[in-house]
């Protein structure tokens, strides 16, 4: 039996996201065990994966096949939308050519082993080389990518990590969110103000203790640990494969909310990978559907449901017998004045959910400027702190709180930064749907039963990997395109409750 | 500028080394980090990367470039060298077709995965279907190497892992061993039933003692912690790429010495590892020289260093220290008693110096006859047990203390048992003209400065790479061919003194 063009396709597909599943499990590797002194071997062990990747999706067989499969009658749907997918796949891998792929990898690899001290050492000039040479390379492929897709060249980065994504929609949602934020900013700041001073937590909170929790919560959510783990990294991620996520996160003793807040974001990643469809792992239809709905499930657990009073209601017991805390502070209404607290901070990635969209606004400004080839990166400090004090009213002190403190750019992830805000907007749009098609979900919570939002989740998102577009894929389960209006009830009936 | 042919070379092998390092880590991945849910993509990853480094290593080009390269009158000894540990590796793996390469690493990874369960629940029979498998592909690539290579299939799978050994010689020096080692061996215990009864060290021993106590040793021996880390796995290895050393052991806390001399072991395979020459990192003749020569370096360290007097006049305070150890159990004379403690056991892995011989013989003969096709999969458990009898005069009361104690052959490791003995005998011959060159190597010891030894070792072996062929490398550094006489020595001195 001679394969269809179609089977020849999965076949290939299946090879390459082999590939892929290695060099995600070695970057793990390299963010949560490798020892320093092996950087530069593992650089070269991705950068040669990342050119035999090249090199099967560049194969000169594949148009053809993609042409044949794309004529074929018999194909069912999810085969259609396989189809396109690796029809998608094959768009951006071809557009660049094998040398570029391989400069780029070996770049981030170099940069990011210097950023890892750079960043705790205030020492943006060290970076400064790596940074230079990711953006030179990653504008190169901007430019070859935006040739063939007919879009700017950040737009065609864009596309990498949000499919169809444009930043001419993406200025239109940002620029409502501008006009709205600041004044409610004030009036969230003011309305905290007239509470009661949120109590602190005193620790110390032991990392051993702190890992257990997050294990247990974890569980609840309906994390499989036979497919996972959790470990250390300085920069907390979720990686690995949807058959083996790897979660990481920080800890600090002296706070163990965020080590929490972060190890149930990244769950909430973890949940969207093992919950893609079993049938097609391995090809393009079985992946996630892009940056914005993965970072919706990372704030949807996060911020729509474990900030919440019902998620603290099942949580705040364990917390106070993990840590033994007992006393005002550790009564539930200081707990969720604590995880809904909104202040003005230098790092994004410990900002609040009204601040955060104005860090990231200001990284994607920031970022289509570089790309367009208007900002220097020996620049990048000053604009920085320029762009905050703007935007947020305040000046990071120091490079490590400033310019220093995301890897992603370091690391080549350039275009990825609004996904975080859409994802925000995203979670708010699907959560409130949820709980309107299914009214037990918020009673739930409250007893750490989390089986009927999975359900939901399962059903309307990571059930259906590829099958289709973001935006349909969001219209499907919500009836309506994204847009900023759930968000902002989401933030007012939180933050301003009458 | 074109390259040269060699200098083409030099860029392929060094893509190939990078995959190879890839692989590599993901098997000690699978081994110490990997959830179980994790194995069938893990598969996948590890059989397309071996697919993958097949298709270079065989790409049409090469044989002309390894003509090529042998003819250029350029090339310096280390280039010559490379040359021709690049024709080796052509030759080899040019021999197996893709696919059966790849089916037989899949085999691979699936029958190891049930072994890891098959073993602690004494289940053979749930490990046999994938161990037939594993065998049969196995005997499918020893034919086709056999005829490349004009030898035995048995011997073109020896020669995997001991270049240019052949099953004719260790015939000659096993039966000689075998000759020795059963009246020696009464002797031994009859000598040892006269002194004082060893006593037992008392525990528990705690998991977090033990790995720092280990840590403490190999720091001592020279172990870059820069480049290596010490984890946990059921079946301990050393792993890894010579840039990034990955040691594993397992612990028990009842015996701190099992796990101890584990990591010596290892330690001394790592120490090779991170000595190779530094010049030829990504290379063939950078390599290490073959598996009788790398074992030579773990029992070098093990069995000649670290079960001496010499070594536990340093060890044995700090191991006193570590655990609180007090008593006439703790002395140094029950301490050497206890590490060249002889008993017949029915695992190699926990075996003397003196009874090791014997279980790797039994396996040498078994799996010969498994290759030649003499002996089925389903008759191992029989044919083993008889065969320790024979060998041993004891017999496994079951197959997790039989014929499923050893990984190797679940995972397709077959020809490479008998490098075990022949690292024994490497391992005195070194030590003992090591100790003539430099007579400061064993007092030095006793006070934990392994300098002299390393230095030793590191301009006669590590430093060496593939320079020379291993009975080139042996005739350098002691002046003779291998033989059994050093080892015989060794072990008369050591338990039967006068």
């Amino acid at each position: 039996m001679v394969n269809s063009p179609y089977q020849d396709l999965e076949i290939r597909f299946r090879r390459m996201d082999a590939v892929s599943g290695a060099m995600s499990m070695l970057h793990w590797d390299m963010s949560a065990m490798m020892p320093r002194g092996g950087s530069s071997s593992r650089a070269e062990q991705l950068a040669t994966l990342s050119t035999l990747h090249h090199g099967l999706i560049t194969d000169p067989a594949i148009p053809d096949l993609l042409d044949a499969a794309k004529a074929d009658l018999h194909l069912n749907v999810w085969q259609q939308a396989n189809v396109l997918e690796m029809h998608r796949a094959w768009v951006h891998e071809a557009a660049v050519d094998a040398q570029l792929v391989e400069a780029l990898s070996r770049a981030c690899s170099a940069s990011e082993a210097v950023w890892r001290d750079a960043r705790p050492n205030n020492d943006f000039k060290a970076a400064l080389g790596g940074l230079g040479e990711v953006l030179n390379l990653t504008r190169q492929v901007g430019e070859s990518k935006a040739d063939k897709l007919g879009v700017s060249p950040y737009d065609a980065l864009l596309d990498q990590y949000e499919p169809d994504g444009r930043s001419a929609d993406i200025d239109i949602i940002f620029s409502d969110l501008e006009s709205f934020l600041p004044n409610f900013l004030d009036d969230v700041l003011a309305h905290q103000g007239q509470n009661a001073p949120v109590l602190p937590l005193n620790g110390p909170f032991p990392t051993n203790i702190q890992k257990r929790l997050g294990q247990t919560f974890m569980t609840a959510l309906g994390f499989d640990f036979e497919h996972g783990r959790l470990d250390e990294s300085a920069h907390p991620f979720c990686g690995g494969t949807y058959d083996d996520v790897r979660l990481t996160t920080r800890y600090d003793e002296a706070d163990f909310t965020s080590a929490m807040m972060g190890v149930l974001h990244e769950t909430g990643h973890a949940l969207y990978d093992q919950g893609l469809p079993k049938a097609w792992r391995g090809q393009p239809v079985g992946r996630d559907r892009g940056m914005s709905i993965h970072e919706s499930q990372s704030l949807l657990i996060e911020m729509q449901v474990c900030r919440s009073r019902e998620f603290l209601e099942y949580g705040a017991p364990l917390m106070r017998e993990a840590f033994k805390g007992q006393g005002e502070a550790w009564h539930i209404d200081n707990l969720v004045n604590l995880a809904t607290h909104v202040n003005k901070g230098f790092i994004r990635v410990d900002a609040d959910e009204v601040t955060y969209p104005a860090h990231v606004i200001l990284r994607y400004r920031l970022e289509k400027s570089a790309i367009q080839g208007d900002l220097d990166m020996c620049d990048l400090p000053g604009a920085w702190n320029e762009g905050l004090e703007k935007i947020l009213g305040i000046t990071p002190p120091n490079d490590t709180l400033g310019c220093l403190q995301d890897i992603h750019w370091y690391d080549g992830a350039w275009g990825y930064f609004p996904t975080y805000t859409l994802g925000a907007m995203t979670a708010a749009q699907l959560f409130a749907k949820a709980k309107q098609d299914n009214p037990e979900i918020s009673n739930a919570i409250t007893k750490g039963n989390f089986t009927p939002l999975m359900g939901w989740l399962q059903q309307n998102i990571h059930g259906q990997g590829c099958l289709l577009s973001t935006k349909d894929l969001l219209i499907n389960a919500t009836g309506k395109a994204l847009n900023a209006t759930a968000f902002k009830t989401h933030l007012k009936a939180r933050y301003l409750p009458d």
